[in-house]
């Protein structure tokens, strides 16, 4: 048997925590199989993946900034949840081509969770319209919340998203930034990555009982995080929403197999 | 800084020794670097590359059976190994491309030197035309043997490669089987790698002190080394032109950086 590859790609691709964590799991379940970054330019993601689409032992990947919504486009076989939100987490190959999935909106609220927070009835507001953010908005509304906000810099991207989420849930999706309506505030942009990265928005907005969260893996703690943390809110950190889809992820792909 | 990705790239690649012996080295060395095999069909082996010529954190490949004249043919630079020998064991990503080194023939003629055989003088005669068989004969000749046979069952491909290596090595190599004449006589086929495989060469008709030799690696010790031992050859085993070019690899792909 040749060793199984598994790869995580995106770009930056440095932050990522999931060949840590998957490798340990092949190693503690004495499975022959390897997690690998890839980073790659947007512009090379479909040249990569037609390549790794002829490797024997490629078992899949998982899909991170910037190249989700260019995964969901590439794929032959779309999940419900990639339909919904245009982009994708998870490709695996298939004869034909590559089957996606989205699991960070799962992954998201499953995270949520287990810092206590349940969505039912409550309002969201997600700052970052690109593929985790659009992720996150799905799995809000099919899991009960009252309505998401959703705002980005870009507003055709607002827009689009707005409009393609309102298909699936009408009245409860609206174009807007974190307000004092809010329960729960989301940073889905990639801002805070970096060290002096302005913050996503406006804490002093927010009622105070609103829960901030972030996508950011790395650092661990955003200063978006930090600054919420100081003003009193409870906060939500972004490596619960990949401890939160680790299963799911696992069982796509086959990883026990 | 990003986990560096290597490749060992082959069809089939589960029989390769390389990736556990790079990996041991990183590991020893603290190196944060991961050498992973792909296993890749003939038709796909430029979409690969294609692919992972985009990738910031690929830090090169090596190439084995049967993609070794596919890699000379596609690399923008070559060295005049790659040049004699129209193969390539060894690609580096570049600006503009790859670029390409053998260290197959340097790798077997410091096997053969750990194995107590000295090449001056002696006559070898190799079955196999192919990115091995054309590294090993590009190798001996440059290291001072006196002659070279060559014999692939496509006689196309010993023509051109009697016709490659005789441009840079006149009247000393020549197109015929395994004789009575040679010191030294090689098997650079895959015949071998399967249970059952015939043997690549008749040994019935080898003088009793030629030194018999494969390429295959796994089994270490092929049915032709067992039947040459068996009758009394003195036999080097695949492995050792692996290990006689681990150092000049890691130089070329530049894994200590």
């Amino acid at each position: 048997m040749t060793r199984r590859i598994y790869a995580i790609i995106g770009d930056p691709i440095g932050q990522a925590r999931s060949p840590d964590i998957f490798n340990a799991r092949f190693r503690e379940r004495g499975i022959d199989a390897e997690m690998i970054p890839l980073e790659v330019a947007p512009e090379k993601f479909v040249a990569l993946l037609d390549g790794l689409q002829s490797v024997r032992n490629f078992g899949g990947a998982l899909i991170t900034v910037p190249h989700k919504i260019a995964a969901a486009e590439l794929a032959h076989e779309k999940s419900e949840r990639v339909r919904i939100a245009g982009a994708a987490n998870a490709l695996k190959p298939t004869a034909s081509g590559w089957s996606a999935d989205l699991f960070d909106g799962e992954g998201f609220v499953t995270g949520l969770a287990t810092q206590g927070f349940t969505i039912a009835n409550r309002k969201a507001a997600i700052v970052g319209a690109g593929g985790a953010g659009l992720a996150i908005a799905a799995a809000l509304l099919a899991g009960g919340i009252a309505s998401v906000a959703l705002h980005d810099q870009d507003a055709r991207k607002t827009e689009s998203a707005v409009a393609r989420l309102g298909r699936n849930y009408p009245e409860r999706v609206i174009s807007r930034l974190p307000g004092s309506a809010d329960d729960l505030a989301i940073n889905a942009t990639p801002v805070g990555m970096h060290a002096g990265d302005p913050l996503p928005f406006d804490l002093g907005v927010l009622s105070p009982r609103a829960l901030v969260a972030d996508v950011i893996m790395k650092p661990a703690v955003t200063r978006l995080l930090e600054e919420a943390s100081r003003r009193g809110h409870p906060v939500c950190e972004g490596r619960h929403m990949l401890d939160g889809q680790i299963e799911a992820l696992w069982t796509f792909l086959s990883m026990g197999a």
